[in-house]
């Protein structure tokens, strides 16, 4: 078990050049359902991802990315992950669901609905936008462990224009990108980058 | 391989009562340097953990989370991550560590110190304390499942007085409070909560 730890969290590279193995979306789809399963504020689950799978989306992503073209060309998919603004507004459709599948009672339910609508939550709000990206970085990090799982590495991608992402895609504005993730089978090894040891990162007290 | 797995990031659930056993600095000293491995945006690390560790501390903690006292009570420790807003001042600092363990060229070095220069930071800037929140996705995702290898389990709590944390803690207000995790031998099971499919989620374009 140490040893599939190691390789699935410990040894993590970013890859930033794949093979032409094209991964189907049936076993994308199944990675990112299991991914979901990371925790989010009040299990709104805010976010929509936008999987960059065709050429011609490689293409239209291409417009808003003037660096990482290697990436962007040879990985099988890249994930856009963006987070929704108006999570509160699509709560009760949510619970709703939650309850047709037996995981959340009406009185919870009600109890959950209440506080949401006492709290006045201005969509554009920093600390709001702030969540939705804790919880983006919490699915991530999900999805690139178990990328790996199933044989496949991944980047995290920042460098790509997020003031223009929505129009290139044609993405309602209540959503905010927050994050690009390629994925496929690794060409190159990547490198080791250095990390900041617990004892400087962590105070005990 | 699958069970363990499913045993870590797809079984895992919210657990908000533990036993009385103590993980001992060490033992969660690595599980933290473990969970390091995450990656931030452009490699800057701006994490610094608090961890709970004694009853005077969890006082503390008490004064500003008037709910979940069962956790507060029975984890062996609670680990606040706050964000540090002026990381790029610390990049210079952070970039000599890592040349010194073999791991950044100077020029590397150079170049990345030199976009700072020109990137104009306002620390007080809304994206900016968003990325903070995403990288502090990633290591508390991390740390979430390796937790979960080693025996233990976490609870992610959202809920507890940002706007006091910094002054009850005596932690500088160029780190900003983030998330706080719960962590200890389980002594319930918690309940199995409803995720969102792929489908619903994932559009491939």
């Amino acid at each position: 078990m140490e040893a599939i730890m190691k390789d699935l969290i410990i040894n993590r590279r970013s890859i930033r050049k794949y093979t032409n193995y094209k991964i189907s979306k049936e076993e994308l789809t199944k990675i990112i359902d299991e991914s979901l399963k990371a925790p989010s504020s009040n299990n709104l689950q805010p976010l929509k991802l936008l999987v960059i799978d065709s050429d011609e989306a490689k293409r239209t992503l291409k417009t808003i990315m003037p660096m990482n073209q290697l990436q962007l060309e040879t990985s099988s998919q890249l994930v856009l992950i963006f987070g929704d603004t108006l999570k509160y507004e699509r709560a009760e459709e949510l619970f709703k669901l939650a309850h047709e599948a037996g995981k959340m009672p009406l009185e919870l339910i009600e109890r959950h609905l209440t506080k949401f609508r006492t709290q006045q939550i201005d969509p554009t709000d920093a600390k709001h936008i702030a969540s939705l990206h804790l919880d983006a970085g919490l699915f991530a990090m999900n999805f690139m462990t178990l990328a790996r799982y199933y044989g496949y590495d991944t980047c995290a991608i920042g460098g790509f224009n997020k003031d223009l992402a929505n129009e290139a895609f044609k993405i309602d504005s209540r959503y905010v990108p927050i994050l690009l993730i390629s994925i496929g089978k690794k060409d190159d090894e990547g490198y080791d980058s250095y990390r900041l040891p617990a004892s400087i990162v962590a105070d005990f007290i």
